[in-house]
């Protein structure tokens, strides 16, 4: 239990954490910050947090956890804002799609202080953005990766895993870079991949025509496209090298298809499709073979 | 109202019809068949057919509708089959993803009885194949394309705009080419993709790992890469000259998206994104301007 969340960020990611604590009875008081000031009103309205703090630092002032829930690439402003009010009993964490960059950040900025601060990306998302759509069952059933390193104290690593634990989700632990490689792989490129395909089809002038004809599969294809522009050039130029190095993965691979399509290599080809459809076949969310 | 509606392709497409048809009250009696003989024996079993055909010409004898629902490559054989037994007022028609190929093919085969056959593509199905998973629902508040052409008779049409709409469906007529360039666009090269993805992350010796860790995103982007490998084969091979257009179309798009993550030109990148995030965002699925 604790006393008062100080949550940055009053959108989506930072709203749903802040309704799931209050409903699993794990926080006394939410205090909150938002860089638009609409935004945290619209927050206090709802009954996401109870008090609206008029900066970050003051958000921090007086809570025993913070949640910065902000785009990734302010991370690190969001810190230098708050280090003054960090303390050694504190936990601190995020929820951020990359971790390199921001563990970094948190050393350079927190300095010894950086042991409060317990990286953490909750696997959970949709693509209404805002606070509006925050949902305290947003994380339930999820996994959440924590990313701490030798720097991190023990003690906020348990309570970390303990609070997530609690609001239902699986919790994972592994390196930055693992959790870097392994999400340019199975969330970034399929990102890439989706606003790439819009941007192709809209390219075109018969492309009206050719939207109002799509049907299931392309809409759960392009689902991720309607994610938030600025969440997600944060996201993809924080990890842009292991991306890139999955684009060109991705890339041999459809050649490779295009290859044997264009030759009309029809058994080459059904044996490619096979390899896809059982990969695909055979897999379920969250089914964690490391738990 | 059909006396006998003759399947040929029991699987999901051609379950899901005619369980839908018997549903509505709209045959009297399906007299299937399939190449494998214990998938027609599942179909009798399941009562999706009434009796089995031994042949799929046996299936046509007394039909006046006769559906071919078989991967796209099968069509011209199935036609070669049945064409003894085409006659003037018999409605056939096939479920394929791909229409100029199955348009010619007719033409080829059938002469001057091609006026009984309407090309027809449900925008429907699951990446469950196989009888078992047909369902009488799988049609319903679906866009149903039709391809008629010139020696298409005009009674033909007419039914079979009847029929697709009293199973809830709404109908669009267009010319095969059209067909074909849209669904490249929006059905052949995201199913082109999905299997790319798939193939790319199976390759790397951290694939399990990669893939214990996928979120909802990842389940949505890839769902399309279950597909049939044999159906999808005769897709692509089918339509290649659009899809391999649309593929370089997406390849150019994607490389634009690249160079200005590689040069950290946020802005930029923020611009593309926001192009795609709303085209995505403004898009609805079955929301027809042509309607």
């Amino acid at each position: 239990m604790f006393e008062q969340l100080g949550l940055i960020g009053c959108g989506l990611m930072g709203g749903s954490f802040a309704l799931a604590l209050k409903r699993a009875g794990l926080v006394r008081r939410v205090v909150g910050y938002s860089k638009s000031p609409s935004t945290t009103e619209r927050a206090r309205a709802m009954g996401v947090i109870d008090v609206e703090a008029p900066s970050a630092l003051l958000a921090v002032s007086g809570a025993d956890i913070v949640l910065i829930a902000v785009p990734v690439a302010s991370t690190e402003a969001t810190f230098k804002a708050i280090k003054h009010l960090v303390s050694n009993d504190m936990l601190i964490m995020d929820v951020g799609s990359t971790k390199s960059d921001v563990i970094q950040a948190a050393s350079r900025v927190l300095r010894e202080r950086v042991r409060s601060f317990v990286p953490a990306h909750p696997i959970a998302g949709k693509e209404l953005a805002g606070v509006e759509h925050a949902d305290p069952e947003l994380y339930k059933g999820r996994q959440v990766i924590l990313t701490p390193n030798d720097q991190t104290g023990a003690a906020q690593v348990q309570k970390a895993i303990d609070l997530w634990t609690a609001l239902g989700c699986r919790v994972l632990q592994m390196s930055p870079e693992q959790h870097d490689a392994a999400y340019a792989a199975v969330s970034h490129l399929p990102h890439l991949l989706a606003f790439a395909i819009m941007n192709g089809i809209t390219s075109q002038p018969q492309s009206k025509d050719y939207l109002s004809l799509a049907g299931p599969g392309f809409r759960d294809f392009t689902r991720i496209a309607a994610g938030d522009p600025k969440v997600w050039r944060d996201i993809l130029l924080a990890n842009r090298d292991e991306l890139l190095k999955q684009s060109q993965i991705f890339q041999r691979n459809l050649h490779a298809l295009e290859l044997v399509i264009s030759s009309g290599n029809g058994e080459a080809l059904q044996g490619l499709l096979e390899q896809a459809s059982q990969a695909r076949g055979n897999w379920t969310l969250g089914n964690n073979p490391q738990n």
